[in-house]
Order: C-alpha cells, then sequence, then structure tokens
C-alpha cells in the first residue's frame, strides 16, 4: 500500500473583473467574476513541494485581466474556452483547465422615462445572473472541450396554479395537502452544450425566457413537476443542448393561521420562512446525449 | 450615585410577510419584512423581572400578519404609522414606538415578450428596496409621528465623468490625481418627509428616479460632490422632503497596470475591489427645516 | 429658505490589517479591521467639488499601515485615539474624527496537548470579536476624546433557567407562558469609557468575563432583566464604565410539538428558528454619568 | 431520441436542530443542521405529477425531530446512517439516501475561571465545524453505506516557515518569489471512511488535531505540499481512512509597501485581501483504497 496525490486542481478564484468598451461616447460595460484552475499531475508540487510544473495563480489572474484587454470578453462562454485552451498551452504538466465566469446585468440609467438611456451611466438591474463552467482536457488533437452555461439569483413566485397531495404518507407525515399554494423557488440551471458551435448569446436569452414562461405556465402538481416541464421545454426547442440540471430550493410560504383573531385567510397572508427549505434537484436529458466527460467537473451541487 | 435603566426598546424583528391580493385572477404580490419595537419606562421588566408591561414580540409579530388581512397593507408608510399607533395603544408603559419596514420588487413574468405579463406568476426584479422607519411618539393629543423613507440595494456606476484632483496631501499620500475614472456605489438614501399628508408611492417613484437621474447627469469630481447634488435635486422639487441623508460607498474600481505584459489600458480594463472602500456619508437639509424629534431613532448609521 | 450640507463624514472603511511582531521566533500576531472617518464643514468638497479640504480616504488607509510600523498597534483603544489625533491635525477643515477598530483573536496551534503552542503557527478561535469606537473632537486644548469599547460574535445559550410568563395580553395575543425555555443570543455590547486614563487590555478581559458569568448566573424572567443584570454588574466591578448598551436579539428555540408521533418533549428537543426574532435594546447607566458628547457617534444599533 | 428524467433527488435542507440532554441537573446540548435527501426513480413526480411514490421533505423534517428525541443523536455519523436507513424504509421508490450533518461547537461557560463550567449556561466556542455526508445505497442484502466526515470553519496562518519560488513564468507572470510569507487558509477537509466500524468521536478528534499539527510543522514550499502532508499524516496513522479531500483557499496577505514613508517592512505589516484569491483543492488517497461508490455524492466542491 502507498499513499499518493489523487484528483487535484489548483487556481485562481473570483477575480472581479469590469471592461469598460469606450469606442464612442455610449460606451458599454462588462461585470464578470472569473475563476481559473488547472488540473494534471501536479506530484511534483504537493509531494515534493517544487514548483517548477506551477503556473502561479497569480499569473492566471494577470492574464484574465491581460486577455479583457488584448483580446476582448465577448460571450464568457468564448472568453472561458480563450483561457482555458492559452492555462493549458502554458502549462505543459495539466491535462485540463476549468474556467468559471459569471456576469452580472447593468442597464442603462433612464433619464426622464424615454430615450434609450444615458451613455455612460448605469444601475445593476436584470433578471438573472449568467453563468458558464468551461472544462476544457487535453491539446491539439486530444483536445476536448465542455461547455456548461446557466443562470442563477433568479427568485420566482407563483401566487396560484400550484398543488401538492396525494403524496406518501407514514408514521412522521403530518403536512396538509392542498389544492392551493404558494410555489416559490430561488432557481439555479445549468444545461451542457452539446458542442461549441453556438450563438452563445442568443441561447442564454431564448433560454433564460422559456424557463421562466414554463415555470408561469405549467399548472404545478410538485416543484418536481414544474422542473421537468421547464427542462423539456428547453431541450425540445435547443437541440444544441445535451441536457440540464436545476437545484431549486421550495420556498415555503406558510398560511397564517388568522383563525385564533376571528379571521379568515383564504390565501391571502403568508409567512416566508427562511430554514428549513424543500430541495429539489433533477436532471432532465436526451436519452442519446452525448457522453459529458468532464463537463459536470466540480459544479457545486448534486451531480 | 445609582445605576439605572437607560434608554431601551424591545420588539420582533424581520417578520416576513408576502400579501396576496387575489380579488380577481389577476393577483398583486406584496413582499415585506417588518420590524417593530416599543420603548418607554419598561423598568419593571429590566430591574424587576416583572413583565405586565410587556406587550410580547411575538404579538407584535401576530399583528402584522392579522393587520395584513383585517387592513391591508396599502402604502408602507402608511402600514407602518398603523401599526406603530397600535402598539402604542395597547402597551400603556410606552412613550414610543419605532417601525421599520422594507419592501422588494417583483414583476410579472414576461410571456413571449408581450402584453402585460402573467396573472399570479411573478420575478424578483426592479430597481432598489423600498424603506420606510416609521417613529410614533406619544398618544392622543400629544402623538407626534416621523417617517423617514427609503431606497437601498442600488449598485451604479459610471464609466466616465468622474474626476478626483486637488485634494489636500500629506506625507502618508500615495494617490495619484484623476480627471476620468470609474464611480461606483451602493447607495442607500433615507429622507424625512416634514409631515405625512404626503401620497408615498407618488413620492418614493419621484424621488428614485431623480436620484438615479443626478448620478448619471452629474459630472462628478468627488462622490461627495455627486451625493450633494442629488441631495440637493430632492430637496428642491419635494417640498415634503425636510432632509435627506446619505451613505455611500466608494466602491474602488483600479486601473489595472497592463505595461508589464506590453499593453495600455486607456480606462477600459478595471479589478473591482472589495475592501477596502471609501465610505461617504453626508445630508442635504433644508436651513428652516423642522426639529426631527425622534426621526431619525435607531436608523443604522452615522447620524 | 435655503438647501445646505448638513452632518457628513467621510473614510476609509475596512482596511484589514494583519501585524506580526516577530522580535523573537515566538511571534505575536494581530488581525484588526480599522475604519476611520472625518467630520467638520467639507462645503467646499460637497457643494463645489473643490477637494482641497480633504485628506482622501486612501491617504487615511497609507496610514492605518505606516502606523502599525512606525508606532506599533498596542491596545485597540490607544491605536485608534492616535490615529483620531493624527487625521485632526492633518486636516484643518476637520472638527472631529471617528476610528473604528474590530480584532477577532488568534491562538496558537496546539501541538499533541502540551506546552505553550507552536511559535508561529496560528489558528482562529476564543471567544468574542473586541470593538472599539472612539471618536475625538477638536484639537489642543479643545481636544475632547471618547472611548467606547465592545465585544460582538458571542453566540449565549441557556437550555434552563430562563422563565417568560405574566406578560400583557391582548386580541393578538397568542403566546404561551413558560417557566421553562432555552434562553439564546448573539450578544452585542458596547461601554462608554469615562475617560481615557485605562488599562484598555485588563478592562476588556474583565468585562467580557463578567458578561458571560452574569448571563449564565443571572435566573431570567426575560432577556431584559439578564441584559440588565450583565450591566449592572459591569457597572458595580468598573468605576470608570459611564454606561453599557446592549443589542440582544432573542434567538428563538421552538419547542417540537412531537404529540403526533405519540412523543413526549420534556424541554429536549427544539428547532433553532432564523427569522423573525426578538430584539431586545437596552442602555444601564449610572444616574450622575459623564456627558457622552459624541461618544456614540455613527455607533450602528438604536441609540 | 426522447426526453427523460435523468439524475435527481430531493429532501428538506438545513433543518436547525438544538438537543438537549437533561438527565441530570448538568446539560448537555447538541447543535446540529441536517439535511435529507432521498434519489431514485422518481418520474412519476417529475413527469406525471403523481406525488404517490414521495415521501414529503415536511416529514423527512418531522423524523428528524423526531428521532432526535425517540433515538438521541450519539456521533452525527451514526444519526446520519439511522436516518438515511429510515428514508430508504419509507420510501420503496428510493434507490439511495443522503444525510448531510453540521455540528458547531460549545463550551460549558466559564465561572472565575476555576471548576468545570457552568451546569446549563454555553458559549458558542471551539475549533472548527464538524460535518458528515452519508450516502447509503440500497436496502437489505444489497444495502451499502458510505461515510465521509470533515471539518470545516478553521482558519489558520502561519507567520513564518513558509516559501514560495521556482515556479513556472510566462509572459504573463509577475509575481515575486519569496522565501519568507504568510501563509493562511480557511479549511474544508473532507475524508472518506474505509467501513463504518468506526469510533466516530475519537477518529474526528483524532484528525482534526492531527491536521492542525501538520499544519504547523510543515515548512511549506506551497499550500500544496502543506495539504498533502497533512492528508499524508491522516492516511498513516488512521487505517480507516480511504482518502482525504481539501479545499483550501491560499488567503493572500500582501505585505504593504512602505517605501514611500521611508518605512521598511520586514515581514510585520501586512494587508488582508479578500477576492480573488487562490484555491487549492487535492485529494490524497492510498493506491489500494476501496472504491467511494456513491461516497462523494453531491458534496460541494471539485470531485
Amino acid at each position: 500500500m502507498a499513499i499518493v496525490l489523487g484528483p487535484n486542481q489548483y487556481g485562481k478564484a473570483q477575480s472581479h473583473l469590469v471592461r469598460v468598451h469606450r469606442d464612442t461616447p455610449r460606451h458599454e460595460i462588462r461585470d464578470l467574476t472569473v475563476s481559473s484552475a488547472l488540473r494534471g499531475d501536479f506530484t511534483l508540487s504537493h509531494v515534493d513541494g517544487d514548483q517548477s510544473d506551477v503556473l502561479p495563480t497569480d499569473t492566471q489572474k494577470n492574464t484574465v485581466f491581460a486577455f479583457a484587454r488584448e483580446k476582448g470578453v465577448g460571450a464568457i462562454e468564448d472568453f472561458a474556452l480563450t483561457l482555458a485552451d492559452h492555462f493549458i498551452a502554458q502549462t505543459p504538466a495539466a491535462d485540463g483547465a476549468r474556467v468559471e465566469i459569471s456576469e452580472v446585468p447593468w442597464q442603462r440609467i433612464d433619464i426622464d422615462g424615454g430615450g434609450d438611456g444615458h451613455d455612460h451611466a448605469f444601475v445593476r438591474s436584470g433578471i438573472g445572473t449568467r453563468t458558464t463552467v468551461v472544462n476544457v482536457d487535453g491539446r491539439g488533437a486530444d483536445r476536448r472541450a465542455h461547455v456548461v452555461s446557466g443562470i442563477q439569483d433568479v427568485t420566482l413566485l407563483k401566487s396560484t396554479g400550484s398543488e401538492f397531495h396525494g403524496f406518501l404518507r407514514d408514521r412522521y407525515t403530518t403536512l396538509q395537502e392542498t389544492d392551493d399554494r404558494i410555489l416559490a423557488t430561488d432557481l439555479v440551471a445549468r444545461w451542457r452544450y452539446d458542442h461549441t458551435d453556438v450563438d452563445w448569446d442568443a441561447a442564454y436569452e431564448s433560454v433564460r425566457a422559456l424557463l421562466l414562461k414554463q415555470f408561469a405556465e405549467i399548472h404545478s402538481h410538485a416543484l418536481q413537476q414544474t422542473l421537468y416541464g421547464m427542462g423539456q421545454a428547453v431541450l425540445e426547442k435547443h437541440p444544441e443542448v445535451a441536457e440540464i440540471k436545476f437545484s431549486a430550493p421550495n420556498k415555503h410560504h406558510f398560511l397564517v393561521d388568522l383563525a385564533p383573531f376571528g379571521l379568515e385567510n383564504p390565501n391571502e397572508v403568508f409567512y416566508a420562512a427562511d430554514r428549513p427549505f424543500g430541495l429539489i434537484e433533477a436532471c432532465v436529458v436526451r436519452d442519446d446525449a452525448s457522453d459529458p466527460g468532464s463537463a459536470w467537473h466540480a459544479v457545486p451541487g448534486w451531480v
């Protein structure tokens, strides 16, 4: 028996980059948080304390900022792919790289309710944080790239159109059945693209709109069913998406018992609880989906 | 010399209330976090362990939910005033009450980019959290009510139109002067109304729009100057506002030095830092403003 | 009527300083977060956009780090006083300065359970974060210095010895009386020293120990009574303390109803809730206490 | 091609349980946060909106509290195993269960520096949060149980004894080499037990002590090397541990440049940065370790 180094990765987490495009007086801004990591056989560093294989995390950070100037940012998926390939190229001991980027939305400040907003003043606003996790394995002819994009920080609520009944019961079950409750969640969705020949921005906008529409329109018998329906719609419309995964808390809104005060409460007054919460995690997938390989490497969650 | 009880207050913090209005199939929702507190001579409770003067915080919480059903919510300023008066009425030992409410915005989910949004499905979205702090002193003829409303969770950024130079220097000064930098902040603003005969919703919308517009349009020589100009505009347009206070971090965006990589950086690539940050706090006030009394009682911040 | 600048202050918040004392192989470390602010007539900066009165917040930050080297840190109260006086001296337009410091505890790593711990390896551990808020007004003969020190991040719990009954009731009261409940809080305490001729470290250690001892030993009829007793003990033992203020959530631990499962629950199994929570704020003070002046300037909380 | 349900799990997250043992006047308290989840073929729930296979998350929560009374808590590993087996037994459609528990330490309040602390008054204090993730697959003869225990919330710092040099360089490398720096991290460690016939409490205490000792005593050439050495020591001493994984930020402490102020800084004054940070993740494993199966199912991190 010997003790050895197992899987490992190292990198720089959460470099917060703001990129201003100022070619014209009407500026554009991009607000990205970038994390990169390299994996491979870094036994020298771990076991022998020899760093000659290690491209420092400080260098990774520098590269993020330099590339934002040299190559521009573009779609976060493209920026992540470019960085991942570069880090592998620079680091012979690496056999893979992972780059995760999240981007928060900004809008131009509206002036007097008209026009197209201010040229260089912005307010953080918009629905959802856009995310991507890119994993690249190998280089040259052996290179394989995986893109998992997503959305998070989307809080959704239906004030009706949600039931929950007919569930399994045991000795510890006290939950009442209901045919009208509030359904609410903080959505985290991530979908794996089958390939990288994708119009990333258009795909993101379309998936986001579809997820919200389905949440609204599905008459829910459980959060599970709503999530499945959301995923199904994405796969039906987007052949470039191989699978989609959700992690969604069931944010409980408890109907307040007002009877002690002589009041009815016909689904009007709710107490929104913090913890505990339900947590529903589900994957909707094509039965002939491509092999995910390392696509989900180190993605937080249950997969 | 004796040891005595000084100022004190007690209450229930952060009751999270969601109120659904479902009189028609087109629901309305309100999402409020309510904190209440009573103050006065509660020596019996503190010194003697006798609770006969104390309306429990649990009762305060119950009242918030019951009133949301009985009386409706309305503007948060009105709801807070109603609650404050009620708590004083119920508690003979109290000489004052404080009710703080924050409300987060929700929007109807858009379906296929048209129409007026879904009837009962919502997404949390919008600019800013609306706040109010209401303090009522006394009862009957001696009653005096104060309303301080505000906005928070507004992140603003200008990509140009901001300078900072000509400042005081000493031995420890290394900061470079600049005539073009990013100016960014997470705005917290609170304004005191001179009286309570106000169209709260209209005033809030107007002040919010004005603050954003001024942030955008003022050519800034310092965050201090921008804040002052924002406050001045509010006081000029809103005679019902006696004073306005700001607490605004100067969120540093440092220009990344790309020279080691042979690159220029003409104000395009920035590192957004977390800590430390500048913190600017300022009050803009009419020189004949009414006495604030307890209006700013226990308002977090520097006042 | 004119619009004018009211109270204001500006500074650098949350400079995170780690100071290593390495005069011998047995190192000492100090971990401080420092915020400074200047106040006074800064009309030029706010109204005219002229920064000639303004010592930049960047300079304030530099000074914190430089003084940590030049003058050492010592007790956080002394460090804060030194910084406050310096900032006033450097800034003619200032009439006051505020310096807030919090310090987190570190312990030497224990090796094999014996001896005095490692010479230069540490683990963050210990009870409470030590805080101070220093306000200095004026300079020279008019100088007046105020020190408010405190402790926070102290979570306390009594599993018995706490009652709550005999309280005021109204239509909305449903709370059951109890003669045995869990009492739990996250303590924030701040005490004002009457003068600055104090052994700060010894006073802090003594007050901290006394607060915990009193929390443990007082048979509680309400959190109010417990806090009052804690404050009373501090004032009795520490003549240099003029007053003490508490902000303490009543962290509810609800007895779980196990009757549906055929089980009794004799105060053994509790659900610890997050929100809402009770919030008790109280000041215990000498009736002949000195005038606080600006001592509590901008201290978060209700005072 | 068809769209189908892929991997999924659902459960109740973060039930916060406080268990008081009060058989004698000297109480014991336990403070646990419990999350449970079931996985299997829940197609009916997701696709058809039929909940007859679903044991509600509310029932799972009730069971946690009821079992805390009925069966007691014991070591968190045992409590998690008991819950996981129970949930599988109650839910025919489930083929696996996951129970995650974290436990925070409490100490008795010390009274006057002597004796054994108070009988029923406690303060949250201690080094690290203890964690476990239990995964059980199947039932009866096919049952297989996995236990991954860990520690988190451990902040460590060495003020010397850490070097970093000899690393790979490229065009974007600006980092200076150093033979004396601060090394600091917030440790998250998780180790997989090879079987379940373990004295959980003794193993936890031993691993925790060993991790801290190794962090202190290893002369570091990189955080990678320190982590590997920590893991190696655990595997050498604990034959019941099959592998150990670390996720450890490199919390940068930057030496402040005091030269502009005419001051040297011989590794004494540091600025502790928040973001970005290095992130080192590594697994140390026996080369003949048992198959992990589902042991690491849904464990946050890079695995």
